[in-house]
């Protein structure tokens, strides 16, 4: 696909990390950003994160070839099938949300002819957030994962794929509901644990944390109104989830009662175990 | 306090720092090392870290103005009393290990007339072990908690203070069992929740995490042996911190069950707030 007009839709960390990229790499002729907030638009034309900038999505989708939506999880389908009105045929449309399953079931059927949605997720990203932090190296080695439907044609999911690749990340195509599954754990879990460690540090305690309590809670400084609603639309797999690290956290609790250092020791190697299996990939 | 021989016990990553700070700042007239592993005597004689090494305690102790046991909290007391039967008069003795109360109170009324323990408790550290990762600036504006009993003279205490002071960290006077307490909360829950969640993360997942799971199973990586023993000297506490964090996962649980977007989000403020106090100290 040759991308003449490439439409970031939310120019925050992600949208603004993706503009930039695509710009030093001429992934497209042109890049585009539509973002409600005129700030982030200003300081995304400033910082030469794209080419140009607009405040409805309406006006920006007709001249896409391309659109990409970087906005809260909750507010994307809606958006797709609002852009995809004003899009011409052929036009391709894909999103980085954090979840997969709901944006799709909720955009299946409502796009009109010859306008094609396929979700995407880079696993990309950062407890800041706004096109200040963008960079054209965040996605550089990443892995997206691109959830095609039955009816996604195969020349469809390879222009998404191709898209990826062009700025510099590896691609993995999953069924939806599989990536939600597999994110709950790996991504979705950890933030709910980070923000659930860090909220009950009581603050006479501030001052007896070292760099364990703060690597363990990096995460808590992310943005809750864009992770709640994470947190809803995966609310099944993250419960799941939940439910697994309950029952780890009751063997821990069981061999701490009962002073078991073996099992004490076996569950604490079990963790090395991966953490040093994730160290050496 | 002008300390001639300072004699490290136990010479990984903590005991290497103290040993290679306390050379650089010229805080003893000679650094003497103990270790049961020739490998890590070898090695920090080789590194510098030292100005001679023993195998045994006891050979060393009888040099000592001031010993600082830095071996696994399981092992501490056992050691103190050890060796303070070959110490001279005049000697003190303190530690490194992460929990206090269960050492102070088997070393109380042990110890030989003019020979004294204060425990300490430095908040720096690693998931890496061993003399090869000693750094002199791990110590360098750190806090160490310090926990002298109701028998501690004010001048020891100051010797304790004079002494983690001279090596770049600060000085906080604490109760042992308050230590003990804290830091079930802010060093050993972030511990078994690092762990928890790591090990229940199958292989075949592995591939879809990022830098989100991989920072807040960090502290996974640490030696089960060192934090099993630490976990059970910290029995009590720990199990307290964990039903706290419990209260909280069923805060989170419920609201994702209700699908309350405004109880989620004032959950995960509940976090930021608490992680941004942090960062912005």
């Amino acid at each position: 696909m040759k991308i003449n007009t490439l439409v970031i839709v939310g120019v925050g960390l992600i949208g603004g990390s993706i503009a930039l990229a695509a710009r030093r790499r001429g992934v497209a002729a042109r890049v585009v950003g539509v973002d409600r907030q005129p700030d982030a638009l200003e300081r995304a034309l400033r910082d030469g994160l794209l080419d140009g900038a607009y405040s409805h999505l309406a006006a920006a989708a007709g001249l896409a070839d391309l659109l990409v939506f970087c906005t809260p999880v909750d507010n994307i389908a809606a958006q797709v099938i609002e852009s995809a009105a004003s899009c011409r045929p052929g036009t391709l449309l894909t999103d980085a949300g954090s979840t997969k399953a709901a944006i799709v079931r909720e955009v299946r059927g409502r796009l009109p002819a010859g306008v094609e949605f396929v979700g995407s997720h880079p696993l990309a990203g950062s407890e800041k957030h706004g096109p200040a932090h963008a960079s054209a190296h965040l996605l550089e080695g990443r892995l997206v994962v691109v959830t095609p439907e039955p009816d996604t044609t195969d020349n469809t999911l390879s222009q998404i794929r191709d898209f990826w690749t062009a700025l510099g990340a590896r691609v993995q195509v999953m069924d939806a509901d599989e990536h939600d599954r597999a994110l709950a754990l790996t991504s979705h879990l950890p933030h709910l644990l980070s923000s659930a460690l860090a909220g009950i540090l009581p603050p006479e305690l501030y001052d007896l944390t070292a760099t364990g309590f703060r690597d363990t809670t990096r995460l808590a400084a992310g943005q809750p109104a864009l992770w709640s609603a994470i947190f809803r639309a995966n609310q099944t797999h993250l419960l799941a989830s939940l439910d697994r690290l309950d029952e780890q956290l009751r063997r821990f609790r069981d061999a701490l009662l009962q002073g078991d250092q073996a099992a004490l020791e076996a569950l604490l190697q079990q963790g090395k175990q991966v953490r040093d299996d994730l160290s050496h990939r």
